[in-house]
C-alpha cells in the first residue's frame, strides 16, 4: 500500500505504507509492506498510558469522568471546552497548569489555530494537545505519593509504571522496549507494529478506558480531525489513535481485530488516510469523505492533484 | 541513499532519494536510486523558463539588470530588497502588480514570515517566491506583443516558449514531456532526472543567466535559506535550486556537471540535506554547518533526535 501525491494525473510523490492487522492472540489477519517494523508509537500509546489510572484505583478515587479519561488518551485540538477539561483534572488532583511539564505548540486543528492567533491568545503548556495524557500522570503520581516534579523523565516511577504496562499489552519486554524522548518529554516506546496491533486489539478488555473513548470522539482528536472523523462514521465500532510521525492505531471492537500502520516517512495526513482505507477495507464502509482523498490546492485555489491511496491489503 | 529522521539513537522515518550526476552529454557519471525517475521539475525548471528572456532579446529590450534575471530564476523569501526588485522589473517592462496571476502565501523564509505578520503585512501576488518568474514572463510577452492575460495557460505563447526551451535543453520531445499546473499556477514540466541533470549541466552555456545566478546567491532563495547557503560556501563553484515536492538540482560550474535529486516522498529539507551531501560528494567541501543534519526540537526545546544523510554515490 501507498499514498500517492498525484500532480494531474501524474504521481509526484509516494508515502509507503506498512501495516499490521492482528487479533486478541497477536494473530497475523491481514498486512501490507512489513509488519514487523520497529518504530515509535508515540501518541498512538496514550490509552495504554492511561490505564494505570484505572487499573492502579486513581480514576475511581480522584472520580474522574469519562471525558477526563478520553482526553487522558487524546491528541486533543486545544479547543476550549477540552482545555477546561483538563483544567478540571488538574484542579481534582491538586496540580495546576504549572506542574505541567508538556511544551506549548499550535494547536492540532488549523481552525483553533487560527482562531487563537487572531485573538492572540497565549499559548501554554495546558493547550499542548498531550495535556490531557499529563494531567494523567500528575494524577497517577499523586495517588501513588510520588513526586510530581520530573515525572517525565524515564527514571521517574510515573514513567517506570507506564512502561511496566506497554509491556503488558505488548508482550514486549520492558528491556526490549526502544526508548526516546517524545515530542512533549515524555518516554516514547519503540516496538514492531504487530505488536502495537496486539495491544489494540486486546483494549476491549480494558473496558472503562475503551467505554470513555467510545463515548467522546469529539475529545480523543476535535472538530475535524481524522480520529474524531473515522470514530463519528462508525459508532462504537471503532477507537482510531494518531501518533506522530505517520503511526496510526486502531480497534475494531466488535471483530476483536487491531491495526497499526506506519508511513514509512512520516507523512501525517498520509498516515490518516491509509487509516481510513484500511478500516474500509475490514468493513468499516464507507471511510469518511473527508477521509477518502486530499485534493491539492495551489496558491491560486486551483485544485491540481490530490493525494490519495494505492492498493490494499494482503492476507 | 536516504535521509533518516532519529529519535534518540533510533531510525524514525526514512526518506530515499533518487539522484543522477550527468555531464554535460548526458552521460550518467553518479547515481543513487533510480535516475531515470519521471517526476516534476517545479521550481527548479526556472533558470529554464528565464532564457527565453535572454535569447528573444527581452533581457536586452528591457535593460532587465542581473539582479532582475536572478529573481526570474529564484524561489526568493519575499524579502522586502527581492518585492522591490520584482516591482521595478514589472514597472520597466509596463507592467504592475495587477498584472502577476500568482496567487500569494506565507514567505518561505520563517524569519520573514514571522517578521511580516507581526506587522500584518497584506501578502499579496508580488510576496509569492515566484514573483520573478511570473515579471519574466510577462516581460516576454511584452517583448513579443503577446497578451498580458492568461499567461500562465499551456496553451499561452508564453509557456509555449517555455516548454520549447525546457525540450531544447533536456532533450525531451515536446511530446513527451508531461505537462501539469505548478503552484504558483504555471505550466509544471514531467521527466526523467537524469534529462533535468543534463540540462543543469548545459547550463554553463548560457552565460548570462548563470553569470546572473552566480552573482546573487542572496538572490536565488534568500538568508538562511539551503540555495543560498550551498552557493554561497563555494562562491562562483555551483549553483544550486530547489523545486518544491522534494526536487532539488546543481550545476557544478567548474566541472561541467549537472545533478538533479528527488526525496521520494516530497520531504523539503531532507531534499536540501541531501543536496549538500550530494555536492560534498563530488568535491565542494565542507558541505555548509546548516546542511550536515538538522536538529530535532520538541515542544520542550530538548533535542530529540536529527536528520542526516546516509549513504552516498555510486559510480
Amino acid at each position: 500500500m501507498r499514498v500517492e501525491q498525484l500532480r494531474g494525473g501524474w504521481v509526484e510523490a509516494v508515502h509507503e505504507v506498512h501495516v499490521a492487522v492482528v487479533d486478541s492472540t497477536g494473530g497475523l489477519v491481514a498486512r501490507t509492506g512489513d509488519p514487523e517494523l520497529v518504530t515509535f508509537w508515540r501518541s498512538a500509546a496514550k490509552p495504554f498510558q492511561a490505564l494505570p489510572l484505572v487499573a492502579d484505583g486513581a480514576a475511581e478515587r480522584f472520580g474522574l469522568t469519562s471525558e477526563e479519561l478520553a482526553l487522558a488518551c487524546a491528541s486533543h485540538s486545544s479547543e476550549p471546552g477540552q482545555v477546561a477539561l483538563v483544567r478540571g483534572l488538574l484542579g481534582k488532583v491538586g496540580c495546576s497548569e504549572r506542574d505541567l511539564l508538556c511544551g506549548p505548540h499550535p494547536p492540532l486543528s488549523d481552525r483553533v489555530a487560527q482562531d487563537y492567533q487572531r485573538r492572540r491568545l497565549r499559548l501554554t503548556a495546558v493547550y499542548s494537545n498531550c495535556s490531557g495524557k499529563h494531567a494523567g500522570m500528575l494524577a497517577l503520581a499523586r495517588h501513588h505519593g510520588w513526586p510530581t516534579e520530573f515525572y517525565t523523565r524515564l527514571e521517574h516511577p510515573v514513567q517506570q509504571r507506564c512502561l511496566a504496562e506497554v509491556s503488558r499489552w505488548t508482550d514486549v519486554p520492558v528491556a526490549a522496549i526502544k526508548t526516546a524522548v517524545d515530542g512533549c518529554g515524555v518516554v516514547c516506546y519503540g516496538l514492531p507494529l504487530r505488536n502495537m496491533a496486539m495491544a489494540y486489539a486486546r483494549l476491549a478488555n480494558a473496558k472503562v478506558v475503551v467505554e470513555a473513548m467510545l463515548r467522546h470522539p469529539d475529545l480523543i482528536a476535535g472538530e475535524g480531525r481524522p480520529c474524531t472523523d473515522m470514530m463519528r462514521a462508525h459508532p462504537g465500532r471503532v477507537i482510531a489513535k494518531v501518533g506522530a510521525e505517520g503511526v496510526y492505531c486502531a480497534v475494531l471492537t466488535q471483530k476483536g481485530l487491531g491495526v497499526a500502520l506506519k508511513v514509512a516517512d512520516g507523512h501525517a495526513i498520509a498516515s490518516a488516510l491509509a487509516m481510513a482505507a484500511v478500516l474500509e477495507a475490514l468493513g468499516l464502509r464507507p471511510r469518511p469523505a473527508s477521509l477518502t482523498a486530499r485534493p491539492s490546492v495551489n496558491t491560486r485555489g486551483e485544485t491540481v492533484g490530490e493525494l490519495h491511496v494505492n492498493g490494499g491489503l494482503e492476507q
